[in-house]
């Protein structure tokens, strides 16, 4: 199968990667065996930090020749194992092409190496009047774990996700050769968009060390109302109005009380509002203050005169819009804290089915005896649930989390759902891939995954 | 290579379709053995009209056994030839699978058969209060070859291309299996994105039979400004500024006073302003009347005074509409009508580099002396430019033409173009494509070609 590194190998890397960018054995830490949620854990023989694409290229072709693994490693805030060097092998540590290249303003594009994180894009282009619509919940990634997963975000609802502010990738093929895939262009129909098959691949068929992204005008203004409803499906069966209006939302979130609560504890902080079952939050935002105004105004009246909701508080204070997002961030994290050990699932459904998949899960919180906290993009079908292990023994929980698992993506299916709507899926999530496409697709997505990595050395291990 | 249709093959489609849906030798009419602009001509050995998506998948599994070329066919409107049988075999004719099959509101979801027609979804719909955004010219082109094609058109600069409006497909493999790629879901992160990789691939790896469109609430109001320069340098150079602005505009067309004037014969009637060289063709849309007003009043203002416009010409009523649209929407049979034959050249570039590629083919125009009109999306940076045969010998007119495409794309590749923003490669761009890309990515494609259709039955001939 795979080549095991040798010194033989680590001499030639070192020819031309300088020692304090190079780890092996021991010198390797935890966090390259890992990702954020560490359900799947191997240690790599080799980590590199590596500067250029040069440097990749000379290493993917070496690789590629001797047969060795290698994996790619952004902040490593992954949830399904994506990061993880499941084969061995190399590790590539991205986050040291953190470089942003060019604000071309002509042209409303902004290059940035593959290492650059999200909050750095933001910082760096916002006070210059320009927007990069997605808003993935962890903006410690990098821009290029963001391609490799098609991170989605907050601002789907209006904006959509990663792959429709991606103009053109630069990428390193396994077989050490740098290319690039589409350009500072808006439209292209010239030949299949390699770039679109790229983008969610999850580091499996080629590596991106430079993304072009597309900027827009900053909006002039961004408003939130925080809708408490009696229960969550009240409020949740009526999001497709909300759609259907034309109050032109950018984010429409659920959660509910107990959610909440676990961010209250994390933070040490109260929530605005904690006397309802369950929240909406819808976001707006536009060009002209005064059309944000209106649209917000329209959907308050909405909410409260048709959708049955309890109140409408407006998050408009630096300091309620603090509590309101500082509590919806944390969410992961707090539910994280609150237990022992936790799986997730990341589905996504027709927005008309987000109430039924929920009301699924807590008869799955009943049925097998596990908490099975949520919350998620209920404008766009995006569920977060996240399966906890609390006092269960290792045993009784990897049970019931495969008993539970099997029945929620059964479900997702019968829902004309998909398996994950950001996350990915990584290593953690293969079988139910399968399970949900079936295997003509899987065998297509081999055939592609041959098309560019015929030594299978890129990531391996994952997707299928 | 490919088998001749014989006696035996056509019994066997005989058992299942219909006489009236199969054509063979002198009963099939011209249309099926060209495209719109009739570059490329061969006959197919077979037509069939074929009515479901289990018809389609009877016929490949045949055809694949037998290595029979299939080639699809929609309304033909295309302008590489990406219809044409080149290889012979059989033309699968969509435009009977033109049913709309599901209006979906809540997920805002319109499900259509392939061959419906772009014209019959918007007349579907918009009575209604929905909107399907991408608007191509030819709006009697099938939704079928919009995905082949990834059609871009007039209201790209905001709302984007038939990519960004499909939310999953239906397709037949070359082997006959039946699948489906995406889910009424607008997020997914589950797998490489087959749905992708079929949007603009031309029919070279899938037949889609069924497409799920996603739709928005109808826009309440939408207005247009014509936008007169001196010189069409001077108009397209400050698009830019234009999209910098915050006036969020959803079209932006450029055109000159010469394509004007063969619309104006072309339809019979006056265009409302000829007095200037050069033309901005500007227009806004939203869901609020008040914001659409702000919109079009500050980007007037911003034309008339920080652009050096001659004037603003608001298009608000039915007859001044008319009289615009119908000059843009003729554009492509008015230059056609203009002269004897022509061949066309729909490059994109980067936004920032229009004026400089138009000016290029100006020169081209002087030094090889041949008409070459053009038209577009300043916009977006997609060019339609035509090279008019007028009464140059059929000799002198190829070798013009291929001088002219020559140095025509090569320049685009120098400006960080690509070969086609929306009508695609098919049979006439293979050769600018191949240089553009490179051999490397043809490779990949070729790679991806053979996963999808390893006996080479379906469109072949085309992209590579």
């Amino acid at each position: 199968m795979y080549k095991k590194i040798d010194s033989k190998d680590i001499a030639y890397f070192k020819s031309f990667i300088s020692e304090d960018r190079l780890f092996i054995g021991p010198a390797i830490v935890e966090e390259y065996a890992k990702d954020e949620l560490g359900t799947v854990k191997n240690y790599p023989e080799t980590v590199i930090k590596v500067l250029t694409a040069y440097e990749i290229s000379k290493i993917m072709k070496y690789c590629n020749q001797q047969v060795i693994p290698v994996t790619l490693r952004g902040s490593g805030t992954g949830l399904v194992g994506g990061c993880v060097p499941v084969k061995g092998g190399i590790v590539l540590d991205m986050t040291m092409m953190n470089k942003i290249l060019e604000l071309d303003e002509e042209n409303l594009t902004l290059v940035v190496e593959a290492g650059v994180l999200l909050m750095d894009i933001y910082s760096h282009i916002e006070p210059l009047g320009y927007f990069y619509a997605p808003d993935p919940g962890e903006k410690s990634a990098t821009i290029g774990g963001n391609i490799a997963t098609n991170a989605g975000g907050m601002r789907a609802v209006k904006y959509g996700v990663t792959r429709d502010w991606i103009l053109a990738l630069e990428v390193v093929l396994p077989n050490g050769e740098v290319t690039q895939f589409g350009r500072k262009v808006v439209k292209d129909t010239t030949g299949y968009s390699l770039k679109n098959l790229i983008i969610g691949s999850e580091g499996t068929l080629a590596i991106v060390t430079k993304a072009y992204l597309k900027l827009i005008p900053l909006p002039a203004k961004t408003i939130s109302l925080l809708v408490p409803f009696k229960t969550l499906e009240q409020g949740i069966d009526k999001v497709p109005v909300i759609l259907q209006s034309n109050t032109d939302p950018t984010a429409i979130e659920f959660f509910g009380r107990e959610t909440i609560a676990f961010a209250e504890t994390f933070l040490g902080k109260k929530f605005p509002d904690t006397d309802n079952q369950a929240y909406i939050l819808l976001t707006f935002d536009g060009f002209d203050e005064e059309d944000v105004n209106r649209k917000y105004q329209q959907a308050a009246r909405l909410c409260l005169n048709q959708l049955g909701a309890e109140d409408v508080l407006i998050v408009d204070t630096d300091e309620r819009k603090d509590d309101v997002w500082s509590a919806r961030g944390a969410f992961l994290e707090a539910i994280k804290a609150s237990t022992t050990q936790m799986d997730e699932c990341d589905v996504v459904v027709p927005r008309a089915k987000v109430s039924e998949f929920i009301r699924f899960t807590y008869g799955l919180s009943e049925k097998y005896n596990i908490r099975i906290p949520s919350f998620g993009h209920a404008g766009d079908g995006n569920l977060h649930i996240y399966i906890c292990k609390d006092n269960l023994s290792d045993n009784e929980f990897n049970q019931k989390l495969a008993a539970v698992f099997s029945e929620m993506y059964k479900k997702a299916k019968e829902c004309g759902g998909l398996v994950s709507g950001e996350h990915g899926i990584g290593y953690a999530k293969k079988i139910y891939m399968k399970e949900v496409l079936g295997d003509t697709q899987i065998n297509l997505m081999k055939g592609i995954k041959k098309a560019f990595d015929p030594n299978y050395i890129l990531n391996p291990g994952k997707l299928f």
